[in-house]
């Protein structure tokens, strides 16, 4: 049975290593790839997607999955050959319940929705991107249609980005945020707005580019395993473990997008720089699933880079870069990096109203697969739901329905992902102070190393061997839960808008 | 039959697609890639070999070969479909005839011989890297073992490189050229020395790579297909044709690395962009051979770019970028850049003794696969011949022997396309000017469109589907011949000696 294990691990490996090579050519396609290989790119990432495809679904390994299968259950269900049967038996399983000529409609079909939505948002017509997207939940539909009914058709869904999960789990989770939130909001509404201006002015690109690098190399992303670059849209990516690279993204009059979103892809990284090299070549590289991915990155980014502290010690090493912000005092900078506005676009929300621009989306999408709502009506259901949330309304459809790439790659089930991860991230918090209680000190001192070895023993290290439930349940000893969130929250805006 | 060869084309364009990864790996490993990435690379580009490899020693492919061999013989032997069938046979027979666990052994020997012989160089030491080359020798002859007898064993590893071409060619043409090229270097060294100090002072490095890239836009690069970036030692890289990259070195104290470097690559990167978009996805893309391909890339670093008319258009501007060069007419940077000195490094000589650095590096070749020199007296034989033929000697093995990187790759049989390309350009360029007969008076006015063109239309376009011999007669109307160089050396370096 061993000598089996051994040819399964060959085999997982083979796929891995394809897989590592996507990652690269897709970090180049994003990076450096001259515009006129993008054909050429196109062919051979869909080569390699068969070979995978081919070797991923072969009969024969499907007989050796079954011989294993029995074997598995002898083993010690958190061991690393245990679960790495389980994942390859699910990997197995929902490879071949998809028709490879299925497949193939399907890249075609979203690579012309692709080029759909992008002209519909750039000139806000959403009747050009509409047909697209009714070809895309039809298939959508036809790849539910390939799996066991589940408790709700949009579990199928869900469960290819968080492993697991049911749909009425994460419901009854925001449904129980979402007043919470609104209320908080309104809260703050009531209050004076805080100063942000000092953030809209020339910062050189050079000097962001190196402050970034600086906190991020103290935060301790490791620079012999990844490197940086930019690209319009910022991303980790790479195959994870000793090759993991981020992109960031300077603008030259805002310090934000340079600032946060390098300490967000560099909480990414370090996620995939944590898992044990033992992982390397298997099936059990990269995170638990997109929502504690998202917590690493929001923890970074928020709980640590958005915090007090962490400025207490960086903002004099800030102002020296940019002598520009020599007048603006510390507490004027942290509320400032924190401003609370309700705003029509989800990647430029802040903390506060984030994840009610997920909620919409995830509503939005449920009713869709249960055909509530019809493609040719979502304008006006997105303009009436961000309305009733965060009381905006886009002027137009770019700002609105339009905004996000993610349904014309097809990709449905994955926002909630965003908001999951927000508050998993304050659930680490709170199990992070108590087993670290001097952590803002050292945040204080720019030291990272005992919050950066509490991650990496507790979430990184187990790469995905756990689903995403078990994984937080084993860690903070509850499922998912939107409590720490909140308190994380009132606490923060409380103090920043004199709740 | 005609299915049958759609089914050779598929085979072959997954072939072609996986060895265009392999490529953009290549590039990435040597540009981009973090240090720490190496072992996970090494793993990734072997599996993608072992597949491409299982895939070219098929069977299913062999019987497929098979039968396409009578239907090959009824077409025009010079189309398309021809030639693809005929490198599909011969990249058959040459990939079937070698066992996988050579290819394995041999894998392991190289990476171990070439980190072997990077200390040996380092440290000037040959008896570190000798036992390596010692079994690195013992694959060689296992390796043409693997063939039918040929003419010259050492045929058969030079057909790697220039399909077709004999030992006995290489050598007739070698041992015409030899006499020739050493008695010019004498007349050379009896005359006056020409001064380039001024190419040896500080150059600003982003204005050096400015200049670099204005250059090789002007010579019709297409930046659109490819890019530049930074290597420690350049290189062409890439899928081929809408994906092809160069590299360049920046030396801060001295002009000649970038500036001919980079010309240097772009020709070799012109040929590779102007195979025809018939050929993507063949097994006929890239060039004829490795020294027709260095017939492109030495043609636009030095009949182009080292000639009088070519610094009549760019000298002013260059002048302008360094105002150093202020008080150096044209006339002396002229000669400047053609200086001849016998030197100790391949890589560093001039147009007049670099030929003789490849015929003494054949001769030891064919003497090692002869069995009539030992790899324990290499250093020994090679002080001998330098001497012989440059009248200097090597102070250590690191500026001798151990300079190369070659054969600890393995790679023998490589060198003397070096030399082959620098007469095929000479060659050619006799030709061009029959048919551009203003072509200096082009040059002089910095136009490079008509000579592009004349390449794309005469050379480039047909990518592989000509044996070297065959394209250069076709072009050219004689096989490779070395009277062009020698015509060509003896009037440049007749005017620049005052011989």
């Amino acid at each position: 049975m061993e000598k089996k294990l051994e040819k399964l691990k060959e085999t997982i490996a083979t796929l891995a290593d394809i897989g590592g090579v996507q990652a690269i050519l897709g970090w180049d396609q994003q990076t450096y790839m001259p515009p006129g290989a993008a054909e050429m790119r196109g062919q051979q990432t869909a080569t390699l997607g068969r070979l995978a495809h081919e070797i991923g679904t072969s009969p024969e390994l499907g007989k050796l999955l079954d011989e294993l299968r029995p074997y598995a259950a002898s083993l010690d269900p958190d061991s690393d050959d245990a679960r790495l049967i389980k994942f390859a038996i699910r990997d197995y399983e929902r490879a071949t319940r998809v028709p490879a000529d299925f497949v193939v409609e399907q890249a075609q079909v979203v690579t012309l929705a692709n080029q759909a939505w992008a002209e519909a948002r750039g000139k806000s017509d959403f009747s050009i991107f509409r047909p697209h997207l009714e070809k895309i939940m039809e298939l959508t539909h036809r790849f539910v249609g390939f799996f066991p009914p589940a408790d709700h058709p949009y579990d199928i869904l869900l469960d290819a980005f968080e492993p697991e999960m049911k749909t009425a789990d994460v419901k009854a989770i925001f449904d129980a945020l979402r007043p919470q939130q609104v209320e908080l909001i309104k809260a703050i509404a009531a209050q004076p707005q805080v100063d942000d201006s000092f953030l809209h002015q020339p910062f050189d690109e050079q000097k962001q580019w190196d402050f970034g690098v600086e906190v991020i190399t103290k935060f301790g992303y490791d620079w012999q395993r990844g490197r940086q670059d930019k690209s319009a849209h910022p991303f980790t990516g790479g195959p994870g473990v000793n090759d993991v690279r981020i992109t960031t993204r300077v603008t030259p009059d805002f310090l934000n997008s340079m600032l946060f979103g390098t300490m967000h892809e560099a909480g990414h990284a370090m996620y995939e720089q944590g898992v044990a090299q033992t992982l390397v070549r298997t099936n059990l590289i990269g995170g638990a699933s997109l929502a504690v991915h998202e917590s690493q990155s929001r923890m970074w980014e928020n709980l640590v880079g958005r915090s007090y502290p962490f400025w207490q010690h960086f903002y004099p090493a800030l102002q020296e870069k940019f002598p520009q912000l020599a007048g603006v005092p510390l507490d004027t900078f942290y509320k400032g990096i924190n401003k609370v506005q309700p705003s029509l676009i989800r990647v430029e929300a802040d903390e506060a109203t984030y994840n009610l621009h997920i909620m919409l989306r995830l509503e939005i999408e449920m009713a869709l697969i249960e055909d509530k709502v019809a493609v040719k009506d979502l304008p006006e259901v997105w303009n009436a739901k961000i309305n009733e949330y965060l009381g905006v309304t886009p002027p137009n459809d770019s700002q609105g329905v339009l905004q996000d790439i993610h349904w014309s790659w097809g990709l449905f089930g994955y926002f909630s992902t965003y908001a999951l991860g927000n508050l998993i991230s304050a659930q680490l918090w709170e199990k992070i102070n108590q087993d670290i209680p001097d952590l803002d000190e050292q945040i204080r001192q720019g030291k990272f190393d005992a919050l950066l070895g509490w991650l990496r023993a507790n979430i990184h290290v187990h790469g995905r061997k756990f689903m995403p439930q078990e994984l937080v349940q084993r860690v903070v000893g509850s499922k998912i839960d939107s409590a720490p969130y909140m308190r994380y929250l009132r606490k923060k805006y409380g103090e920043i808008y004199s709740l």
